[in-house]
């Protein structure tokens, strides 16, 4: 049976394309730094993000365990929106292998006031740990993939500044942000101290992600990158499909952007599901279904069943991403799957 | 110039009999467990709190990082109230130290609904750390000095029970919530598997905290209290201190309860000033300022050239503490000052 | 000009079959468990080794630190040859983030005697850290590629048993022993309690080492290795070329330690310099160059010129590693050309 | 019946006028700075070691594991001897809490050449942890309270300063040495960046020790130990022993390196004993008794049941230390005692 796969972007397979690359590449041992063809991945993406150094890493998570090990000390405090996925999706690595307190703030769909950040920013006291760090994640995965915007980016980043913080911002999709932004990632990173962003989700590389910053910030995180086990060697197999993501695949997600509209305006004709559509702004539809009298644990394995893949966010509510991998037929298939699934209780 | 100190109970003195007892304290070296008079103290506290064996540690801060060491493993998140001592005013030791995660949740008067606590609770899933500890903090020291309900604290604990977490509470001041109760401390602790106490704040001993729980526990806590630095020789001398103070001191807290309320009733009388006297539970009077039209970065020092200290909350607010070395004139000299310096703005 | 490369087996290429697997491997997101072909890999070594379950690893290092995490808790102590990778070229990951003690004890060429290891065994007093687990190291690399005897690990093994202490091989290039010992990986693996192997080194692929050990083992490791950053997503595009190494690989390591006897042979013609042929028993070659009055740090740079690169171990010795990408004829000019430089003064 | 207590120096009671200074102390709360008898002590021990600034901790354990915390980031690796107290004694807190990683080195009687040390500073290399400090102590503890000499000291720290790497000394019975020495502390204390020693050992005090250093390297210490839960409240009612232990106590030491010297010749007249008095230097003295064919596990019950009590080293040897309250009678009782175990056999 065809799986309609909605459970993430990561689970996009590589382009033939890709894969022709990834054999055609020139390799090295990266940690001779002998790898050109991630030598020159990492120089690309440090241009389009407006940085000065990339380091590629194995995985969102581990670049972004390296952003935070290499601007905090442990024992600092480390200040991030309460949903974001560092806080809550990471195994508390921060805790355990950065050694950092996590001072979560309530957002609006990702968003933290300024305001709000400046009154969790620790004042000098014995007692307390300093401010090390503030993160950002844009797109926000639990808000739906909504885009945090740029005026608010710019708020925060000129109070880092002020208090003399670094910003590093979650971008794992920040591809999406740019296109619905229709603003290049520099313009996002611009506001930022450094970034990490994936190939590996809606850019349809099969492994990796990027970390971009100062180059004594790369120096610092590419030694840390070696202590977690991140460093390795002929990589240039993988970074090959990652120089060809940048160069084809942003303006691919245009199309999952559609798709995830598509997905939701489908969706919100059924009884019971209402779907704010101004909230859709990239590839990611969090949908409510406590309405049609169906938990999240029930549906799921109904509709896998029928073929169509998807995420819980908790009882209430489902995640449905769109990627390279769906077509808009597939999208329609899914609200058929999903209507005939409620329909039949 | 005589100090009228509201800074905290922290700065009680030994009273002339507890010197009397240290002098006269049997010693030994507790490390190689010979000191009988903190062996009397552990085994007297235990019985008290109604657990197995105890731990004579010489903070507060100690007792809770050991005990959230003893109950978890690195890498685990606990969950704790946003507002308590240990998430912001230990130095983030537990991200440091313990390697643990925090969860905070937002309570009312320090008290965390079940239902709130319940939903942070991490399912199995390989993106999310553990729930290893809950944490409860009673009386609850941001909040004013309010106590917990011990409804609250049974239903907590049920749920710890049920879902086989461990439940540690910071009981810093769990004689003053045992007075304003009115039922023993016993009482309290039977919703815990551990509880920290202090004998240096309202019970005016100058020096140390005991940790109580299973024998397990202790043994544990006692092994990692040594890595930490904590395993001190004739510790004797202060532990005297120690029984005298559960000998002899709880019922002294009933006077620094009535003269917290005394405090906040002749402040109320103050333009502006409005303090809800059903609050005032124990020993901690949190005054909101902000209808004065003076900060408390304007107001502390003015009140300090008057001989009265005392610490802020924030920029509104001023924390003041009744305790053993503050009488009821004192409390009434209190109000003058303040009265004063806010007429002269 | 044509590089010969002795630096390591690290830097070797992927074979065109590899490639031609790589590309045509079944994907999907091994976060989800769904890379068939990952999974394919994994089942496949920990039968090739006799273990229960195994866990792909972006590196070596990781695959240690994961096994290391794994099986102690922080606050442990760790037991380990003095010369070991672990211990010196894995950036102190062992303190800073799996938090245990290391305990290093002196080898003879890599092979720690089981009577020094007895004694370094912690007793249980409140000032030791417990000892948590056993490490050894097979092929010993900084001993020149030295085979650990079947006999001693038995015996080391035995201990650890009989000590209830787990037992952690460092087998980076195990098949290089197996091919010395002429045995299956089997027969080394079954003194241990688990086992990480590079595809990476002498077996070619480009990317990847493997963990090996009980299911709960894995289990754990697992957890560990996505809060590290090591959960990759279609990863079956580097396993593949894993699967192919272990088929078609080992065997190809014997013309390697051939060609590391050849070149010692050669070497040894060379006033000043003379190495024990008995001790080259896999794929590496520690040369001393100290009579021939040049240090590592004048040699290297000349040797580079010529296009021979090579690491060195300390002032006075260089380590030569042969592997697949290095012929008998690219030994014998490397010979050459170190004959020249020598000559050169 | 009376006890003959060899087990350390640690077991010394408070004399009468230590305890008569502990009642009469002006006491504040440390944690604000208001505790007059500690800052008094704090600057007393600062002058006395040469250095900037004082900071009271309750243990020489705390105090080692601040320094080290203080000196270093975790992920670094640090020098120290082989049998030293901080590797050996204290819980692996340095891997667990400060997160780096002993390199232990071997010496001779305590003392590590400087050669030695210098091989194993460790050279930039991205597998390789920066050295982050380098940690002496004196007197050594387990070398059988031999005292390092000062050139040795001097070459050590000439050595660290010229690779930028800071020195601390484990100078727990730093008086010991210095009355063996016929020097001031200071002229020990002028090789080294921090010092740890002990109030609570040879000095006579029941509690505490203390950590002198630069007034940036303290600052750092007093927020450490915070975190650690060593910030007491009125800690002058015992800081008041240690300024008497520092007026008084230090010559005292000289009987105790008398009697050290009387047991050890009293101890050699008996058959399979052996001992080198050249090298007791001050107040410990491990006696091997493996050539009187009783292991320490059959010797040290015995020795209890006449009321000595000791400690072991391993199974062939016991350290006796000597103290204030052990007096010569008590050595010859004591050589009389183990004269007549060893004649029972």
């Amino acid at each position: 049976m065809k799986k309609l796969d909605f459970r993430s972007d990561t689970v996009t397979m590589p382009t033939a394309k890709m894969l022709e690359r990834m054999v055609q590449a020139e390799l090295g041992d990266d940690v001779y730094g002998d790898d050109s063809t991630v030598n020159k991945l990492e120089a690309l993406a440090a241009e389009l993000l407006g940085k000065e150094a990339g380091l590629f890493v194995p995985t969102g998570t581990m670049g972004n365990l390296l952003a935070i090990m290499s601007h905090t000390t442990p024992g600092q405090e480390i200040i991030l929106e309460e949903n974001c996925h560092i806080y809550l999706y990471e195994v508390a690595g921060i805790a355990r292998v950065a050694g950092v307190q996590a001072k979560p703030i309530k957002g609006i769909d990702g968003v933290m006031s300024p305001k709000d950040l400046e009154n969790a920013i620790r004042k000098e006291n014995i007692h307390f740990p300093e401010t090390g760090l503030i993160c950002l994640e844009n797109t926000h995965n639990m808000a739906g993939g909504m885009v945090v915007p740029l005026e608010n980016m710019e708020s925060i980043y000129a109070l880092a500044k002020h208090k003399n913080i670094p910003l590093h911002l979650d971008g794992a999709r920040i591809f999406n942000a740019s296109r619905y932004l229709n603003k290049d990632v520099k313009e996002i990173a611009r506001f930022t101290d450094s970034v990490m962003f994936c190939f590996s989700k809606g850019l349809g590389s099969p492994i990796g992600s990027m970390l971009v910053g100062t180059k004594d910030f790369i120096k610092k995180a590419r030694k840390l990158r070696k202590m977690l086990g991140g460093g390795m060697r002929q990589v240039g197999v993988i970074a090959a499909a990652g120089i060809l993501a940048l160069e084809e695949m942003p303006k691919v997600l245009d199309i999952d952007h559609t798709n995830a509209k598509l997905l939701a305006k489908g969706l919100n004709k059924l009884a019971g599901i209402n779907i704010d559509i101004e909230k859709i702004h990239t590839n990611i539809v969090n949908v409510d279904f406590s309405n049609t009298g169906l938990s999240t644990n029930q549906l799921i394995p109904k509709l896998q069943e029928r073929g169509l893949l998807s995420n819980p966010r908790n009882n209430d509510v489902i995640r449905f991403v769109t990627h390279k991998d769906v077509s808009s037929d597939d999208v329609k298939e899914a609200i058929e799957m999903i209507k005939e699934t409620i329909n039949q209780g």
